[in-house]
């Protein structure tokens, strides 16, 4: 028997992306959201969901992109920092010694020293409440070539994504490995 | 100096849910889903993505309702196989030994056995590609009474659930504890 705990945002675990864009001014700049995640594989997208009062509602509004930074284990600290001060009163590269890049594909910037970037332009703006999602269409990814394995892809060990868990509002690396989408499943199969 | 791998989907890491609903027929079923998440504080909602021809999407369109069930490392072997098999051709609670109940809030149907429910019904559909995205404004949250800490909220180190990592395709536990929100970026305030 469960027990109900209301109408809450307790949904596990969250993604903690750094977005980067352009603010009015011209200069570069980065926010954390935990209210993210992939949303369409052709064409290629992922979504993006930002109070309007946040510097980089505006940014991304105005330039229609942005970039997805994903972190290492290790950088959650500058991640947590990305999304606890506005990029109107601080200029958050220089607090953290993080090196903005241009994008290549879209004006936006991303984030040097983060090992995994995707470069996002946006197709749909949808107004959901306190939130307004972004819909950016994958333009490309890229990755540091110390966090690729033999084929060329990204290694989740040398990553070392994390997450994030609303309710207890906490970080927690990604632990063991499972195995394998499309395969675990087998188990059930012909029962 | 970032390596480019071209516009392809490995944000990194994403749920792993299986929704819940019941299709034209009034049977329960379950499908999973990795292009999710939560999209909006208030009102509360999350995002699901389905491909127009899952036997999940006619049956969420009509009833305007699902479930998101949150599972366990030790079920990943379950939620991999909702996701391979349609419930088209066969009851995925019979070959699993899962027990459908009915929703209290919505008219879907969630997994007795899951740890962690979300109920939700349509708020918005977007079609965005071979995806549509249904938007579900979260109704309630139930939990196993035995996930929950001393305060009432989701323990995370007793659900213990789990992320699938795009491109590689794979399945990964939650890690290590790496701090609290709003809390660990302090480290860069008045510096």
């Amino acid at each position: 028997m469960k027990q109900s705990l209301g109408p809450k945002i307790l949904a596990q675990p969250t993604p903690a992306w750094v977005i980067g864009s352009y603010d009015q001014t011209g200069a570069p700049n980065v926010m954390t959201a935990a209210w993210c995640g992939v949303c369409c594989s052709k064409p290629p997208c992922l979504t993006v969901s930002i109070q309007t009062p946040r510097h980089s509602f505006a940014a991304i509004m105005e330039r229609k992109a942005f970039t997805v930074n994903i972190a290492s284990a290790h950088q959650a600290a500058e991640v947590d920092y990305f999304g606890m001060v506005s990029g109107k009163n601080v200029d958050k590269f220089q607090t953290t010694g993080m090196t903005p890049v241009r994008g290549e594909m879209v004006d936006a910037p991303y984030i040097e020293e983060f090992p995994l970037i995707v470069e996002c332009k946006v197709v749909a703006v949808h107004d959901l409440g306190v939130h307004t999602q972004f819909v950016g269409q994958i333009m490309d990814v890229k990755a540091d070539p110390s966090v690729l394995d033999d084929k060329g892809m990204p290694d989740m060990s040398k990553i070392s994504p994390f997450v994030f868990t609303p309710g207890n509002r906490a970080y927690y690396g990604i632990g063991a490995y499972l195995g394998q989408g499309f395969d675990l499943g087998k188990a059930f199969m012909n029962t």
